[in-house]
């Protein structure tokens, strides 16, 4: 229950712009009084016993007691035989979920307008499952991997989203014609799940024709639940129909209420320390954070300036279209935000 | 050697709308005076001796003589336990590359212009082995084979087609960060094969990276060459671009010229015989038959007619956004490629 009292989140800056979006978060944060307290956590992986890679104890320990973090973004890998400090994240906190919700974005222009949906990706196997052999010189095999638990898991997650956000329908999207036992078993998952949620319709797609269709029409599409490799191209697509990875919140949600909301856009080395760059992503992340908390007031005053701010079109960075520093788009939802009190 | 005599090509008519719009073709040929003689066939799988199933002998020996086929539209899967023709034909004939240009279609107007891409498919192995195994119950995999030889070829077919049809650079499209040794070996071939061809560029993107880009703007890619799930996807994707798969052509290639080139939209069992089929994608599939045969006179030609069809908007199909019939498309197309003699 996030709802009383100053919650401890953990945030973990990240590498480039990172900790400059994230100071534009705290700063907004703390004009809108949202109950938050930051614990900052560096992030980078460490060998533990036995050569494993791990995250460090304090950033570990840290999420453990705030069980919610939010991330800028993480060079990676940052060297050869490094793991993707991404993907380390989301198997040590067993966060199963990723959740991206693709909205247009008033006054930013893409060739689409009223794009809605939300993306729900499997995020622990699949095809990440990294079991990979040479059979014979010459010949290589990937393993992807299902399994009943994981696809019930995220099949329930989706529709719960579904019901929680007040959305009509959940898409389960796959290769099953192709991939009749491991997606075979996914869909019927989702099959089985759609039963206990008889309040939202299911619909099930191939993922070729989603993307066929995506591209032509992508209003028609509401929730879209799928295995990894499937969600990692699906929701990099729907975040290019409303403007890119720079104003795409991501979640990743695990068991019990444990959760790292994070921009997944990259590093950007060479704006780095300028005060260029653009917090839209991560602030948007943020909002989404405070919503998973329940904190639904904080979070409809923060993204209401972040939106209002951008439909103005008068204090916007430049990958906006602007040619404001961060730290002035920054101020300026920071004004709207009081100016709602 | 197809520049000289009469040539005989396999049709492969199709289910649905297939025969109206195949008659639409070879009408428009015999106007343009291709010369082109047809040789119908029937593919409908036949279970073989052990139980196998292939496609009838009257087909297969059609193709192993002329080498070339035109297709349409086949329904997939015919029956439960039946396998996809697509696959079977694909792999009777060892057709190796699936080849589809997307090109913007001036005067069908989409959100995107000036798109002018090729998608290079493998369309033998990958995530289409068929391998599957339950491993425990609950738990199954799927095991994706990449071989050297395969890659080596298609990586080879890819940057051959950008030299022979003036294109400046090619992009391999893969997962390799996540799927390191299969798609890892693709990737190398791919590096490998470029050694060779000094004249052409060479780039590699992540899948996702690519599907993100290309919705915010196609114009920036030239050929894109990947595995064959990957390639699934993205062709469809691009063809939705220019107006999905009624309006776009593909080809099946495979060793010492034998190739199928066919429209992939699906058979439309609700206005077939109706004369409301849309024989564009079959009619382009053709005209890249025509450009594989050398017979670059009559390509032009009859590719003419149609665009300039299309851009007139005089006579169009329903699904162009006009209310002519099929034949009076079909006559209309006839009409300019006699006016061009
Ligand atoms: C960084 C990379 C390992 C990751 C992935 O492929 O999942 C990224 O593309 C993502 O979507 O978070
Ligand atoms: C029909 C189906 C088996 C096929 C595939 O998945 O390859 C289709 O989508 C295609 O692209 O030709």
């Amino acid at each position: 229950n996030f709802t009383q009292g100053v919650h401890t989140v953990t945030l973990i800056p990240g590498d480039g712009i990172g900790p400059e979006i994230s100071n534009a978060i705290m700063k907004i944060f703390e004009a809108a009084k949202a109950p938050i307290q930051w614990e900052e956590r560096n992030v980078t992986a460490i060998k533990g016993p036995g050569g494993r890679w791990m995250i460090p104890p304090e950033a570990k320990e840290s999420m453990d007691k705030s069980k919610i973090g939010l991330k800028g973004p993480l060079k990676t890998p940052i060297a050869a035989g490094h793991p993707s400090m991404n993907l380390l994240l989301r198997k040590t906190f067993d966060l199963y979920a990723n959740v991206r919700p693709c909205v247009s974005i008033e006054g930013y222009k893409t060739p689409y307008d009223d794009v809605n949906l939300v993306t729900i990706r499997e995020n622990t196997e699949g095809e990440y499952s990294g079991i990979e052999h040479v059979i014979v010189d010459g010949v290589v095999q990937s393993i992807k991997l299902i399994t009943e638990n994981a696809s019930k898991r995220i099949a329930e997650y989706a529709f719960e989203y579904a019901r929680n956000n007040q959305r009509a329908s959940v898409t389960a999207v796959h290769k099953a014609n192709i991939m009749r036992m491991s997606d075979g078993l996914f869909l019927r998952k989702c099959r089985e799940v759609a039963e206990n949620f008889k309040d939202i319709k299911f619909t099930e797609m191939y993922l070729d024709t989603v993307c066929l269709n995506m591209v032509q029409d992508p209003t028609q599409f509401d929730v879209l639940v799928m295995p990894n490799l499937y969600g990692d191209i699906l929701s990099d697509l729907c975040a290019g129909l409303i403007g890119g990875l720079g104003v795409t919140p991501s979640g990743n949600i695990g068991a019990n209420g444990v959760a790292i909301f994070e921009s997944v856009h990259g590093t950007a080395p060479d704006i780095a320390g300028m005060d260029l760059a653009n917090p839209t992503a991560l602030l948007l992340s943020a909002v989404m954070m405070l919503r998973h908390m329940g904190l639904h007031g904080h979070a409809k005053k923060i993204e209401t300036a972040c939106f209002d701010t951008i439909r103005d079109k008068k204090v916007l960075t430049k990958d906006l279209g602007g040619n404001s520093k961060c730290s002035e788009f920054t101020n300026e939802i920071c004004r709207r935000v009081q100016d709602m009190d």
